[in-house]
């Protein structure tokens, strides 16, 4: 029997409040309006992001919310004036659209959509300004435009990323964020050539993502950078070949590794957000040709302070967003390269909880344990 | 009679101390050794950076020295071990080098050669460390390797760039520094599509140069930044379509430049070394796919600032020096892009000394007074 066009109630995990546990609640989700897409989630991985919205620190709060971003689902109806997804075709939601008719969309190199770019205040759909998700007539907010805690969630079809049915979602839902950022930071971004050498600055899941784009290009040495020493026995698996403690030195970092590589990587990614490493990520890469790529969010009252001589001696610093990937125009090909065994996915994803235990995901991430866990929507 | 492995007795230009006029001179020039090449300099041109090592504020003065530096001439005769270069030949001396071994000759994308990048606290020869200027057995210090300001000089072969010997010298003499600066910033760094939107910031002769590189590449908007608006009559000869002047404005020019394209131009090219006018040219630039290029020398003291957020929206930030060009390998295709008419330089030359006169050329670009003064060494 069809669901089109009728509310679905289903289960959702609701944020209430700032950093408390989210409850499993039962919510009505409405039939998608114009422009959008019903989704059954059927997997979804906990990202940094949920984790900061969640807690909310140092924020306009919204609340209650439906979190969730990172997600593999399958579309149950469309909206009208949806072209290119049907019900049955297996998606990714992405925090971020794609037009494909603003300037960002109809230019080669942005991936800023001007209509659908990321928005972490908005809590409502933009077609009328109004919540797809209600309990008992009480609308609670959206996230990100994706809200994939959810069992059903509705999304701006500029949102969707349409891929190859045979992927196996509970894998590939991690490309919809955190590891597309953090691998076409290099591959799209960075671009070593094959036998050059990549800095990595946060050996996290995006910084090994980062890692994996080197690997993937042939990089001859990737140089990992982390305050936190346990983690280089975990990221010699995503290819780090060096590991540098900015703790275990009395200079400054990228004086070691300009040291180590007789003058400076030929490229380095930064993924962590603290202002000092983005710094040292950019003064690390070799005068004449070396890239820095910024990654990592930065604090709002940050400043990135540099000589000019540094980049006057022919280094480059570029920053990205979602790795540059276009959502619905590239992501499909992201899905392809794992398909293909070129890119490894599964080593990221280190947990896995159902539905019902959600909070443990929250707990993992808190105490920095593993990578990525996976939330099973049909446990 | 050849004159080959004797020392030429002929005319030079030595500033004996700071600030004080040049003196013509008869000077001895000893005959090239290994790997140098010896120079009939027939026209020379005066850049900011003879002036600046002229006054030699703030610096390690070097003197008595023979400066010079924008040059075309013909091979004289040539050391030990040089090939590709005979007699006769036209060349362009240029202050940085191409020894074509070291990695950053070897790299693709940098023309920062090891060897023989620019040295200005380097007064000799590399060979021998010594002088091949003197007058009456004492040593007069050479200039960036190239000391133009003499009827002959001894330079490196790897800063020696050979050229159509078609080319006019008196034109094309301008490209061994400011021209090739410019121009390259634009063509080979900033890279602007056909129909894209330039900012140059300072429109002297290197800034000039840039938009000759954007008017080339067929940029529909060239919007050149300057304080003094007297040059914006000038620049639009060289296809300066708007002007700015910051001081007409009580915010700032990056601004004022976002507003008048739409949320900022596709690219910028700094020519000033002003610290803020660097700031400005890149938060001047569209997010998305923004590039901002760093041409002007800054103050050692100098820091570059900006809120790393106007990275991450996927803007770029480059420097470069000479425009990118290796100067050996790239230079002469500079030259043929001016024989066939495409690359327009006659425009620059807005004055001509003879020798005797060199003075005056400095006297010229103390005032401001037009872009380019060429010496004539034969009058």
């Amino acid at each position: 029997m069809s669901t089109a066009g009728q509310v679905i109630r289903c289960k959702a995990a609701v944020a209430w409040e700032s950093g408390k546990p989210l409850s499993i609640e039962e919510v009505e989700v409405a039939p998608p309006q114009k422009d959008e897409v019903r989704i059954k989630i059927l997997f979804t991985s906990l990202c940094h992001t949920d984790v900061y919205f969640w807690d909310a620190k140092g924020q306009n709060p919204l609340f209650p919310r439906i979190l969730g971003h990172e997600a593999g689902g399958i579309v149950e109806s469309v909206g009208e004036g949806v072209t290119g997804l049907k019900p049955g075709d297996h998606v990714l939601p992405i925090f971020t659209g794609e037009c494909k008719e603003c300037p960002h969309c109809l230019s080669e190199e942005s991936n800023m959509c001007d209509l659908l770019r990321i928005n972490t205040d908005r809590g409502e759909m933009i077609n009328d300004g109004k919540s797809r998700f209600s309990i008992n007539g009480k609308p609670i907010y959206h996230f990100l435009g994706t809200s994939t805690f959810s069992e059903y969630t509705v999304v701006h079809v500029g949102q969707v990323a349409k891929i190859n049915p045979e992927a196996p979602l509970d894998k590939v839902c991690v490309l919809s964020c955190g590891m597309s950022t953090g691998f076409g930071a290099t591959v799209n971004v960075a671009k070593p050539k094959k036998g050059q050498s990549v800095a990595i600055f946060g050996l996290g899941a995006v910084g090994l993502a980062a890692a994996e784009g080197a690997r993937v290009s042939g990089a001859s040495r990737i140089i990992g950078v982390d305050l936190n020493p346990s983690r280089f026995e975990l990221a010699k698996n995503f290819g780090v070949t060096e590991f540098v403690n900015p703790k275990d030195h009395n200079k400054p970092v990228q004086e070691v590794i300009a040291e180590m590589t007789g003058g400076g990587v030929d490229r380095s990614v930064e993924c962590t957000g603290s202002i000092q490493a983005m710094i040292s990520a950019f003064e690390c890469v070799h005068d004449g040709w070396g890239v820095a790529v910024l990654v990592g969010v930065p604090n709002k009252d940050d400043a990135f302070k540099t000589h000019p001589v540094n980049l006057l001696n022919e280094r480059t610093l570029k920053g990205t967003f979602f790795g540059n990937y276009k959502p619905r125009t590239d992501i499909p090909a992201v899905v392809e390269r794992y398909m293909n065994k070129e890119l490894e996915l599964d080593k990221f994803i280190t947990h896995s909880v159902p539905f019902s235990e959600i909070n443990k995901a929250f707990e993992y991430m808190l105490a920095g344990e593993g990578l990525r866990c996976v939330i099973r929507m049909d446990a």
